[in-house]
């Protein structure tokens, strides 16, 4: 299948902003529960078997997670500090578990915890994140690289509009890209 | 008054990633109409009057405009990359137009429009943003920088919960500062 038509402009400004770490870096909203976005940076982890879903992981006891399975819906901005481009990704979000079908999804969800650095996964042996601090069990042994642990999930983003903006030029470039379903996406330069 | 007890540390990566120019980038995050969050990066304009409440401007002719006086609800999220520290500010949202009471507000927002590069205030003369690309309206000199145009606009975020991350640090540490209405600040570490 191909791409949609905003995958290019964003795999040329991961590819020109790759000396930063912090590339890989955007932020993520979402809704609390108490009628506020929520907004928190998260590190992207590829495409979703390469295509237009981005991923990330987290763990099913961060308050993110109930916040997406009461509401999926989400918009990631992604500024690259390097080129000065911007990309607003709107969806909705899945959490993918150990029990998620189909099982390419769980797959992905292994590979990505394989993927992850003794460090990332030590993170999982923690207490609860976000609950009243512990001094104690943060000194765990790495845990096993084949098996993630139950609360380690995958987070794909479907994305249903993208707002991509050039920082450089004058007047600077804009373009909203949205699709209806799964009808082909539809491409809008707007001013800026 | 005091500060609040969220500003010292805020101050601090503020100072320590000055070298940084987009260490003054934040992604605010809003309400759009259609339920979903909407996210973008912003430049942090100071705090105002030197107190707690973070200073943006923006376009009143912008989306996020009509997304703030529908829902004043908003998260910023501001990650320092030198540092590896993140704040997120979680509060309401006040626009500041030549209309707004009181006359301290108005006077903030002339200041700042007097001290936008003329880059900066020319996009103020700029067609409608995000409407279909015009070509044409882009190359006007650049505004009085002692009378702002009426579309541009002073926002205020009034935060009621600082969440405080320093990725540095085995295990990491985060707090969670909150208030409730005018009461003082209560600060809580959590685990990470």
């Amino acid at each position: 299948m191909a791409l949609a038509p905003w995958r290019a402009p964003l795999a040329r400004a991961l590819h020109r902003n790759r000396s930063r770490p912090d590339s890989r870096y955007l932020q993520l909203a979402t809704m609390d529960r108490d009628g506020y976005p929520a907004n928190r940076t998260v590190v992207f982890r590829g495409f979703f078997e390469s295509g237009d879903r981005p991923m990330l992981v987290s763990d099913t006891r961060s308050a993110k997670i109930e916040q997406i399975q009461a509401n999926p819906a989400a918009e990631v901005c992604w500024y690259f500090a390097k080129t000065r481009e911007q990309f607003r990704l709107r969806g909705e979000l899945t959490v993918v578990t150990a029990e998620t079908e189909p099982a390419e999804l769980r797959l992905t969800r292994e590979q990505l915890w394989h993927n992850l650095s003794d460090a990332a996964r030590q993170q999982f042996t923690w207490p609860s994140p976000g609950q009243p601090r512990q001094e104690q069990g943060f000194a765990i042994a790495p845990p096993n690289s084949t098996q993630p642990p139950p609360h380690f999930c995958l987070i794909l983003l479907e994305p249903n509009r993208v707002d991509y903006l050039a920082l450089r030029g004058e007047p600077q470039d804009r373009i909203i890209y949205t699709r209806q379903g799964q009808d082909p996406w539809q491409a809008q330069g707007v001013n800026p």
